[in-house]
């Protein structure tokens, strides 16, 4: 135990050593008088490096030294110098990485969060897995042109709030035996029926049994019964389909049911959102503001409520986008080569 | 005049009957009496379609209704069908685009912010212009150990609060006369000056010249003070050469100079950097809760300040990481990846 103590003392004394040379070779090759990080006496320089190395909260301190020096480095014109330089520097950097010396192995990562992070998971849709994108925005902010956008280009199913209405209201149609093709618009819940063949029928039922559990939701309000319907299809569809979904915290639902997905928030800031719905509803720009904080309120209280989370905060979703900064084909395109360089594909 | 309306109207009035005939097909082909959107009689349809077209407000509908047709579409089983389907739903969405009828073709781009964003710039770095990254983070997020990694990777320098105020002194002390190589630590400004070895004098001198300007802040706080002459160096370093730079409201200070750049937002939930901050600074709970929240105040209100904007709002950002999501790694990989995807390199 002191051996193996010993050991990694003598090792970080090397390195600390390695790390005064570089700056002492890197500052007689610059010839400059400023060039030195380190300039006091080895071995007392190399007993402070050595305690940075020890101290996780000093480490940044280090790293900014460390940054200094190759700074410095990059600017050697004699490109023989330049190059052993950098490869000494290199090899430094990973013997630190090696010794797990620096504040970058306190990790900040979420396993769980990260493990259903279609981005960065390295078994991508396995057995009933599939690419699923929820998509949050604020008001105005062209999200949901965005979120049709990806969803045309990657041609997969798109759901918002209008078309899960619209399926819920089928699938309560259905259960009291109420259909009336006349009468109702298409339900997306008989074309999930129709995309495995040999399950159709039970599919189908079990969608419309689900509607019969519905019932112990009655206790609940509307809008609570309502979420849990939604929730339940969202679910469902999941394990059988890719598709693009707009809000209905559908990532926190997934997240809930550990199933994998990406979550992207879209926004801009506010002054151009309000230009936005100026121009889209025709509004005059008090009215437009209001508008736009109105239904931001919504989403807010909304989300909240469901999750316990602060809505459009860019540490509850795997990437948030500023459409302004690139326009909505911009958005999409700039989403879809997020998507490619990361290897994702339709499932 | 009214020829040109009548022959818009014309088109307008085919493609709505484009969409109905569609529906009607593909509702046959699924042959499911839930299977149509629009149900009513032809002609009246169409001159619903027609006010939806007609009326930026009520195209997110329409979108909704074209969503629910292609989803529908898309799980017809007959390949012929299908195919021919698919292609006339792309075709009546080109038409769409053409007429220029869907609510995205009401812009959200800030074109002046787009036309900054190194991400969507359609020529990168023309004369004088570099790769330069800002990187802002919440307390604990791992921005810091992310943006090193980032600079490290690209082999471009790296700029934070500490190498700033570095560089600062020494810019001070040479005004002063001052130099004395034994106490200073290294100057990034030498290293400007020896980066383009043809105007080293000059610019050296140039460099010495803004610090006798700075008398000018002399009416000011010692906090303006410092805020301007980091302003200046920024700009001044963004000039020549590439380069990560940390927090100091880079962002906002290189889009008032009209300076391209590529701005980035790193944070992760509360809870999790809480945990870092525990482990990194060996603290319980409780004080790391306490330095998180005081050390992102003081971010948030030093950003306020200085650009009258909300800190950490990702519509203030081309782009916004949540770090739990990808881990530090996982981070630096995926900045890389947006960068490398986007066709950037250095300059």
């Amino acid at each position: 135990m002191i051996n193996e103590y010993a050991d990694e003392h003598k090792k970080m004394r090397a390195l600390a050593g390695r790390i005064y040379d570089l700056d002492k070779r890197v500052y007689e090759e610059i010839g400059s008088n400023l060039g030195r990080v380190f300039t006091g006496d080895r071995d007392r320089t190399i007993d402070n490096i050595i305690k940075m190395f020890a101290d996780t909260k000093e480490s940044h301190i280090l790293r900014s030294d460390l940054a200094l020096i190759s700074n410095m480095a990059r600017s050697i014109r004699n490109k023989k110098v330049h190059k052993a330089v950098m490869t000494e520097y290199d090899e430094i950097v990973k013997t630190i990485d090696k010794l797990k010396l620096n504040s970058d192995k306190v990790e900040i990562i979420d396993k769980y969060i990260a493990g259903l992070n279609t981005l960065v998971m390295k078994k991508r849709f396995l057995e009933g897995q599939h690419l699923i994108i929820c998509i949050s925005r604020s008001y105005g902010s062209g999200g949901d042109d965005i979120g049709f956008g990806v969803s045309d280009n990657l041609e997969i199913d798109y759901y918002d709030a209008e078309i899960f209405k619209t399926v819920l209201k089928r699938l309560e149609a259905e259960k009291d035996g109420l259909i009336d093709a006349s009468q109702m618009k298409i339900s997306s819940a008989s074309k999930l029926a129709k995309k495995n063949p040999g399950l159709a029928r039970d599919e189908h039922f079990s969608l419309k049994e689900k509607i019969s559990k519905l019932n112990r939701y009655h206790g609940l309000s509307i809008r609570d019964a309502v979420f849990f319907n939604q929730s339940e299809l969202l679910c469902d569809m999941a394990r059988k389909q890719d598709f693009v979904v707009m809000g209905r915290c559908a990532d926190v639902i997934l997240t809930n049911n550990c199933i994998p997905h990406i979550s992207i928030f879209i926004t801009a800031p506010l002054m151009q959102r309000v230009q936005r719905i100026m121009e889209l509803n025709h509004v005059d720009k008090k009215t437009a503001l209001r508008q736009v904080r109105e239904v931001d309120r919504a989403h807010a209280s909304y989300y909240k409520y469901y999750t316990g989370r602060r809505w459009g905060q860019a540490g509850n979703y795997d990437l948030s986008v500023n459409s302004a900064s690139y326009g909505i084909k911009g958005s999409v395109d700039f989403i879809l080569n997020v998507l490619k360089v990361n290897g994702i594909e339709k499932s």
